[in-house]
């Protein structure tokens, strides 16, 4: 079984700040999330994490081998240089959606999203040094099979684009409720699930359910590590190797 | 009606760029994009346009008022600082839809999104500016209903997430199937709709729509003008309004 | 004789705000200016100008086309994306130090760069539309002749920037002083020299100098235009034509 | 004594590349630069280093406590965002300057900076984990008093420029050639200079120095540590208590 840490990022009070004192520019609000998106990726990457957009105002990032010390040094940073602050609350679990409960929990104890006194929350349990293992991390990197030649060189932009989101909202739900995982839309035609203690026939099944359900053909890479970027980079070789073999899953399971 | 003028951003050859010579690190990847996005919603947005990262490999930009010549400037800023280079097919249409229609084509008939020779394309027909009026824009803003108070604050942040995910996806298929229109998840729990025509009745039946589809519950904002900017800060101030007033759908029909 | 317009960029009370509650790290203030003019340079450079870093805190551009609108929405942008604001003071004359000197009264006169109260600061006087001309602007595109092989193939790394700071400082000095020009460091060995009615001889002149003073060979590309980019990038082209034809000074004089 | 380590910057090839097929918009070029120096900043500033832009093409850092596979993994986040990559020399010493020379030749021995096959380049010595000290980085941030007062509010803003550039100059040149210290411009009226051995007189004479040769009165706070980030820290605290105490030198020597 893994041990998935994650952190749940939350800009704070900032459904007022869009609209104080008055609407401010869609255009500017872009640029800034995204950015600020852009820079947490870094900087939990630059540690072994992964950080997902998800709604930009609320993200998630994998971060097992952090501590709240290296939580605290982002917090500081990006205080530094945007307009808006974030606080951050950790959890880990052996099922990725528990540790995002318990992360969720620990910013809600603390008072509202929109609570102009809550800011730059820090909170949570990391895993401690000691426990990690070098399979704490399961990740699975799918794809839509032949996405250029079947949806974006054929249909319109935008119809391509509702074949892709049916396939994740389909894989997203499907993976949260029946395998405790978090799937994660990344661009393209990708999505990046956290997953935990699911072998080549629990991949194969989910496969099939979006087959069936959303009628998109998924292939997916597997891999585990002691952090993101190990159990990431595995699955991605592992997405390769389907690539090269024609098959629909690869990787190392555990 | 409206006439829209709609922009496909196409990053070229991007699948192959991923993993040449070997799997880039996924954290570099999603920063590039997300700079990327964040660059040309400030590039576009200096004009007066919108731009959403959609798929982030292919975005879709709102351009009414600039001509092929402010687009190839755009691409010539993106070559200069990014290692890839992005195609801009243009369309403009009564019905947002078929004008992505036809801002597609013009990609697809150069060649593949994975043709290595196909690079920097810059294809379409802008709106003359003497056909340009002040009402071609029409901009609808939705938003979750004290998405705070019932999510954000009561569920953990993935269902909070998968709420919101499909309340989007029941909206963006619906306004697409039945209105020809298209609708961006912009973050949070807004969605960025480029509609036509629709008048009180037809916001009126999508939001009845959505709530019955997906039981999530909306107010939008209605706005039109010469640009996106105009349209949509116009719809900006109609939601405002209907979080004043208590009401659903707030703004200026045509 | 051209006419200039310059636009003094102040970051609104940074001093304090530096060290407010306490220090800030000096790697996110150093992040955070140099994005922030990463930003500028885009912003002016969308509508022709230039901006130079110059102290960070207090930058430089070439406006020459853009009204006081146009500068306010580029203050918005800021405000929406950084913890800090800017002021912007217009000027313009034949003379760019004086078009200088009358930029930064306009911000002088509305109080101290380090008042609390005095924010987002926008005054002066853009050039009217029907007095704008073809040849408002000179630019002067100043390099070093071989820096590669002369110096940092050479020198250690520190020894070649006192050099090249040192020709710098020279030429800033001199055009300032005698020619009411306005000098920059971009980079590399490049300086660009906001200049007026300079022809050939008074070039040949500022290059003479530096090599006497400063003991470093300098080529020049001169060029003109409506615009910053406009001349910028005529000047560039006079330098590759000296790179050709192994001359010092290159351009259309006026 | 102090035992450096630096590590030498190099975009490769960077001459070539800026007029290649033709010369590049010039705020294309300095957006790309001034953001590479952002994230450089922030990347070496995540590991407790410090990053000075000098002169963009060629930029140096403070690197105690990292090693080469640190430095690969920056190399590899450029490669993968930036059209442009960089090469890096590592040199350590007891007095600064030498360290980078040592950095600078590790470069040049693999060629030109404009040699279009020596890209990426990783090349030096870090200091061996069991060799460093808490006192291995000495930083001396001096800054100019009452800058605004004297000089922003009351000159204009290039004559301004001239006088702390005068003052910069006068004082990297005095601290390489007497004292063996690389001094940087940091923006604003500040100056970050990584001394080695330097007691309270030897400071007392650099203030005097710059007094009577550039006419510039500074303060300086002084700090040692681990690292650039400790150092510096307490040397921007020793600058607080200046501005307290109405001293001109204050923190700690060794
Ligand atoms: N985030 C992310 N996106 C990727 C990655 N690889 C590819 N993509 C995206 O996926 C899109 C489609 O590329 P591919 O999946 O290579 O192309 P395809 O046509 O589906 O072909 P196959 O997957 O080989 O069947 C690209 O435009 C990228 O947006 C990756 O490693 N990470
Ligand atoms: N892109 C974008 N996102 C916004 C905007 N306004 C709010 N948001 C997002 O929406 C989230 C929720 O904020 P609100 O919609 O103000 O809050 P709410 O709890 O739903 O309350 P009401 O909408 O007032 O009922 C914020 O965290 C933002 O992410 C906007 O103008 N543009
Ligand atoms: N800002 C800016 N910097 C440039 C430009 N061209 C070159 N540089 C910088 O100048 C440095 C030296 O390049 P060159 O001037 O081409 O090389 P050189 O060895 O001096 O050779 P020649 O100038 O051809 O004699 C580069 O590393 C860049 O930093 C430009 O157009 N703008
Ligand atoms: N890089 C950097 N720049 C700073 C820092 N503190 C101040 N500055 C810059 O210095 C400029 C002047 O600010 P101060 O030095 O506080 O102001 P002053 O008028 O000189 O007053 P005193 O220094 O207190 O005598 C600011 O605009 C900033 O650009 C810092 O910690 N790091
Ligand atoms: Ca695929
Ligand atoms: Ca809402
Ligand atoms: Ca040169
Ligand atoms: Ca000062």
């Amino acid at each position: 079984m893994s041990n998935t840490q994650v952190t749940l990022i939350q800009i704070d009070n900032y459904g007022p700040w869009t609209v104080t004192p008055a609407p401010r520019r869609e255009v500017d609000l872009q640029t800034m999330q995204s950015r600020l998106f852009a820079d947490l990726s870094q900087h939990f990457g630059m540690q072994g994490g992964y950080a997902f957009f998800t709604r930009f105002d609320n993200m998630v990032a994998i971060t097992n081998g952090m501590d709240l010390e290296d939580h605290a040094r982002i917090q500081e940073s990006v205080r530094n240089r945007y307009p808006v602050t974030v606080s951050f609350g950790v959890g880990h679990d052996e099922r990725p959606a528990r540790a995002l409960v318990e992360a969720t929990a620990q910013l809600q104890d603390e008072g509202s999203a929109q609570d102009e006194q809550r800011t730059e929350v820090l909170r949570g349990q990391p895993i401690e040094d000691d426990e990690r293992t070098d399979s704490d991390v399961q990740i699975a990197h799918y794809d839509v099979v032949d996405a250029t030649g079947k949806y974006t060189d054929e249909l319109d932009a935008f119809s391509t684009f509702i074949q892709i989101e049916q396939g994740y909202a389909s894989l997203m739900r499907h993976l949260h409720d029946e395998h405790g995982s978090l799937a994660f839309f990344v661009g393209g035609d990708n999505i990046i699930a956290l997953t935990s203690g699911m072998d080549d026939a629990a991949f194969e099944e989910t496969v099939t359910y979006v087959r069936e359900d959303a009628d998109v053909e998924l292939q997916v890479g597997v891999g585990h590590g002691a952090t993101a970027h190990d159990a990431g980079m595995a699955a991605k070789h592992g997405l390769e190797t389907c690539r090269e073999r024609g098959t629909h899953i690869e990787g190392e399971f555990c």
